[in-house]
């Protein structure tokens, strides 16, 4: 604490990411990361920028990037925006379309960083509790809202609602925008960007640090309609004119391109995400549906804080977050059949 | 404008960066890049990190690039904050340590960005006016403020202040937070860094886009008191917990490893800002003393808006700013020989 410092940032509770391990050879299961290498063709479009022309700014547009994006998904760049990561995209879009009168909607289980958001912005909310099994229900959320966010599949219990839900919340709640935060989409569910073009009030939330396995690149995105992105645009212009480096939006651009990798990639996530719930289930955990790159997981005899502790021992990294009603579980990220097995030898050891 | 924009967006004026034209073969002298590239080792060093391992997040709190920087300066890292670009990082500043009870002070020719992050943050300020001959007395600083911030060498005059001056001016002001923000400090002045240890409200903001030729990768720089510093990483980690990615952060160390490259770059865009000035002199302008990778000039005869466009005509492109007092100047980049002499043969057809 200093007296230089502003109000707000003697008020501020700053989100904690998930350990980045300095020390080698651990089997890292704890952030969600794609155990998988970026596109061949990333490294190569990356490395076709890399050279004299860092000296001059990126453009400060993303126009290419945004084109390579709307193409992807049949729209148009204007409907696109992008960001140093999905973080950066969130903390626009909470400042620009989220900060109203009445307060904000989410999850009371749910990505740790909106609560941090609201803070840095000065933004009132209210948790919407999940059913006891983990569900969301859209019904919960036609209330009067400033607005109403949610990760889907949800963060960090796997659990996906469908697009006919996300449709039904759409036409019963018109008067605030809805964001739909597909960070883990790609790994099962279907993606609302096909409704953006009918709700005026939509704005989905993507990233290229999971399933395009860009993590240390900082990539995001949002899409909507044009008055959405507009807002966004205006924040983002008073904020930093470039946010986006040369190099990351020469690989982002690749990897929009690189469907056939990327759907590789996807697959191969999904088919070990299949074994893995298999086998801890075998070991006695339970084990939520999970449509995302992690699958949450308890073991009714065993607290998960030591659990994850034991695992440490073994070189393994999960997630554990020590907050009301998931207590008891870990999140754990999907490796390569290597690092799963690693992980399963380790469990039947701490729980023999 | 639209329903779902929050009151903020509605009333923001965001930032207009200078063109970044889509047209190959423009001498572009418009937004102070550095006509030579980054060193050949800050290439290597991108080389070396751009593989597999961009699947995993970088390291959220920069460490080792905020040692090579504090061991450039010979300070602890804990006293070196890292941004997505300088503009990020007055960003957040401006949060983190200007918003108090009093307005801020800042040149009333200035960087046009402070007034645009006054918007986004609500802080309100002071334009204090530069002498006739653009001058900045820090004695005119010496009045209430909840901050101050300058550039120095001041954009888009050039000029100098000194050392001594802002030493001074941290003894009259001990009350509130002074930011330096030496953009283009290695291009002729002192940098203020050295006083960090003994005044405890001194910020020093500094960006690897001009000295060190890596405008397109993104990188500012804040030095300070570990107390100011921290303010700074609270906001950071309310935002955006990665900004830095991978292969900025490992360019950015080399850049700052390669002194020799560094210097000599340096150097040669010092000698040939002596040359520019000296045949833009012959040709009737008068210039501004600078010691930045600029000058400020204006003709007396000419119309400063007339003469960009006449150069835009024969593929020149430079900044002019349609602003009270300086609307008659030009803000030329130092180019290469080559560019420099490019402007001047055009200036020579415009002129006669």
């Amino acid at each position: 604490m200093s007296r230089y410092w502003s109000k707000l940032v003697q008020q501020l509770s700053p989100y904690v990411p998930g350990e980045q391990p300095k020390i080698a050879n651990l089997v890292k299961l704890n952030t969600n990361e794609n155990p998988y290498g970026p596109s061949p063709k990333v490294i190569a479009a990356i490395q076709a920028e890399l050279g004299e022309q860092l000296r001059l700014y990126p453009d400060p547009t993303s126009t290419q990037l945004r084109q390579a994006a709307a193409d992807y998904y049949g729209i148009q760049a204007q409907q696109v925006f992008v960001g140093n990561g999905s973080d950066e995209v969130l903390a626009h879009l909470f400042n620009a379309l989220l900060k109203h009168e009445q307060p904000i909607l989410f999850p009371d289980i749910s990505y740790s960083f909106y609560p941090v958001y609201c803070g840095l912005y000065d933004i009132d909310y209210r948790c919407v509790p999940l059913a006891e099994d983990f569900s969301l229900n859209v019904k919960d959320y036609v209330q009067g809202n400033g607005g109403i966010i949610f990760p889907n599949p949800n963060a960090p219990t796997g659990r996906l609602v469908s697009l006919t839900d996300i449709e039904w919340l759409l036409q019963h709640n018109t008067d605030s925008v809805v964001v739909i935060d597909e960070a883990y989409i790609d790994f099962g569910g279907e993606s609302a960007v096909k409704l953006i073009d009918r709700y005026a009030n939509l704005l989905v939330t993507q990233t290229l640090s999971k399933s395009r396995s860009l993590a240390g690149l900082r990539v995001g995105l949002a899409f909507g309609h044009v008055d959405l992105i507009e807002a966004l645009i205006r924040v983002k212009d008073s904020f930093n004119s470039y946010p986006m480096d040369r190099l990351a939006e020469a690989g982002a651009i690749a990897a929009f391109k690189d469907k056939a990798y990327f759907e590789s990639t996807c697959n191969k996530v999904i088919a070990s995400r299949q074994h893995l719930t298999e086998a801890l289930t075998a070991l006695g955990f339970e084990i939520q549906p999970s449509a995302a790159n992690f699958i949450f997981a308890r073991h009714p005899q065993r607290d998960a804080a030591e659990l994850a502790a034991a695992l440490r021992g073994h070189g393994v990294i999960v997630r554990h977050f020590k907050l009301p009603r998931i207590e008891q579980y870990l999140r754990i990220t999907i490796g390569t059949s290597e690092q799963n097995n690693i992980l399963l030898a380790a469990l039947q050891i701490i729980l023999s």
